[in-house]
């Protein structure tokens, strides 16, 4: 092949907030029309807050109907074509177009509140289209379950087992825990032990915070200091829970976090795990450990690259390892490298030997997610980037 | 000189529990006499959970009478006389000589769990005792007033004020936020700014973390790998909320947190406080400040380094700022240098040149908390470690 295959590890899809009413079990459907202006109303703030209007404005102007590419196949297609992308993970949408899941089952999913029972029923409702939008080109669309951990194992695991029946090839957890059991409690083996022996990946997207006072000077800085911290969060309670050492098969993605100081992150664990005079007070907080934790996350854990993958990202590769760093666009979110993925990956990654760039930006995907290389590669060779345009003539 | 000046800026102070009751506002006692047998009981759990009784009893039985110098003055100067220690910054203490303030005023000053004018009767009642303690032997105890900021600014400004006429040198502030309007809060600025116009340094000490659940496997990996976080995060809401911008003699020190990550944390700011492709959505986050997230660390920060101090740090210790690392020996507590300062000083330090080591060992802290140097001379020059051992002959 003469060009890359490129797997975007972060897309994101949703219908328009209306739409998902269809796809809701009729007997939420009262409270769906009741939360819908209300949900307009949070998501309008929200847009507000984190997406200002001058930029919003001349953004949405830039980039014309591709946000409808969000639920519309024959649009998602066209644009990733465009951008070079042979297939994409699918996360649930957010603000962009107003198109998260009812009832707060959207990329923030705070286990607080919200009623459980109709948080379910929203990413239910997600997870049932979704799986119909994959099923539409199970090649090019990879699709996650939004599976709500925290409530009932069981509930989470039948979800997990619903959406590996209906082609879907991961779930979206929880990143934030509040006053639920943390995720190195056992109670959550039996959903752990399911996705390792099925493939399922687990993933944590960025975006959720605590309830930040907005209000305040510099909260933006708090919460852009915070982000990535707050949505790796459960790796480190999965790695020190002793999780990847019992399901050593389980794959678990951190997505939109940047990676930069993701080596300083595998520092940090590491010298904690360490029996140091220091810690040796606290007794025992690695006998359920036979690696160190930077070998847990090598193993078990990816990068899911996007947004801010540039010169620091590319500069730290090998300390993240080659094999864990997945590529991803973002699309149609504004602060990804659509429309511009061509270009951008030339200005971060040219100059990046073949034996690199293969893997961050297709192959290490293919492993992850278990896809199907026979039926990739022909679309690559039609859209993927000419390996030729990566190498630096200069060097 | 021929030898060292050391400040140590980790040092803990506190009565046996019982005694804090002769400090107390007498209308307080009833409460207190029923609070003691439960607080007794918890420090018991406590020390049971983060001070294995192998390692606890063996410690206990090497270190001596040491333990007394927690609250007995005549011990204390000989156990840091012997340390080769001159000054001490005493921060409360806690579970190691069942010596916290009473009704939750100790190091872990959880904004949650107890009653506000019951915690503020326990931090006065240490201030109180702290204060007398520190005039015993002003040249060589630099004590903190314990100051629950988070409820009342006004309670807050006056503790602040009468600590400050009562010789005390700083303030503990509560690490974590909670749900209390967070230090980015203009509503704080008074107390900000008698400390920067009366040079109250402002502390955080490791320790405070949310409450995990230590039944759960790992759950003392996640708290070794969280702690350092959660002890440092008023620090950035000061940075970003332009605090430092707003006082720019304000002084903060966060106080065993280790410090080989603090470069990464440095990294962090400043690239989350650059205008990037990726944040450029977000709207305002920087307009408020005129420098870059770690030159106010450089200006208004120090990291009292104790207890992890080793090889990492101090390989780090240019990345840091020479001028903003303090040494500490974290007396009386059993994870750090005491009482074999004198040798881990030697194993950690020695080689580094002497401009190095004169600040970090002590210039920094003179500096810092606007010490009398023509004071503490004197008994570095017959307590401290010679400069001359620190050469490194195979250098």
């Amino acid at each position: 092949m003469d060009r890359y295959l490129i797997v975007s590890t972060d897309g994101h899809a949703g219908l328009p907030m209306e739409g998902y009413r269809d796809y809701l079990e009729a007997k939420y459907h009262a409270a769906f029309d009741e939360a819908l202006p209300l949900q307009r109303e949070m998501t309008r703030k929200a847009e507000e807050k984190f997406l200002i209007s001058e930029f919003n404005t001349k953004w949405r102007r830039d980039v014309g109907d591709g946000l409808r590419g969000a639920w519309d196949g024959a649009v998602r297609n066209r644009i990733i074509d465009d951008d070079g992308v042979a297939a994409e993970v699918l996360f649930p949408d957010g603000i962009t177009e107003m198109n998260a899941p009812p009832f707060g089952a959207g990329l923030s999913l705070k286990p607080w509140g919200v009623d459980p029972e109709l948080q379910w029923a929203g990413a239910r409702a997600h997870n049932r289209w979704i799986a119909q939008f994959c099923k539409e080109d199970p090649v090019r669309r990879i699709g996650l379950a939004i599976v709500l951990m925290l409530y009932d194992v069981d509930a989470a695991l039948a979800e997990v087992k619903w959406a590996h029946d209906n082609g879907l090839r991961g779930i979206l957890i929880p990143a934030l825990m509040g006053d639920k059991d943390a995720y190195n409690h056992p109670k959550y083996y039996p959903v752990w032990q399911f996705c390792a022996e099925h493939n399922m990946v687990v993933h944590t997207h960025s975006g959720p915070s605590p309830d930040y006072n907005f209000a305040l000077p510099g909260a933006m800085g708090v919460y852009l200091t915070e982000f990535a911290w707050w949505a790796s969060r459960p790796m480190w309670h999965l790695i020190f829970g002793g999780v990847f050492e019992q399901f050593p098969r389980l794959k678990f993605v951190i997505t939109e976090v940047s990676e930069f100081w993701i080596p300083a992150l595998l520092e940090l664990m590491d010298v904690r795990a360490s029996v140091k005079h220091t810690s040796g007070k606290l007794g025992d907080f690695r006998s359920n450990l036979t690696m160190a934790p930077s070998e847990y996350f090598r193993r078990n854990c990816w990068v899911g690259a996007s947004a801010l993958f540039d010169e620091g990202s590319a500069a730290v590769r090998h300390e993240i390892g080659i094999g864990n760093v997945m590529w991803g666009t973002d699309y149609p979110h504004p602060e990804g490298s659509w429309p511009k993925t061509r270009e951008k990956l030339l200005t971060y990654l040219r100059g990046m030997p073949e034996s690199e760039l293969e893997p961050i930006l297709g192959g290490n995907a293919v492993e992850c997610y278990a896809l199907d290389r026979r039926q990739l590669d022909p679309i690559a060779q039609r859209i993927g980037p000419l390996k030729s345009d990566f190498i630096d003539a200069a060097a």
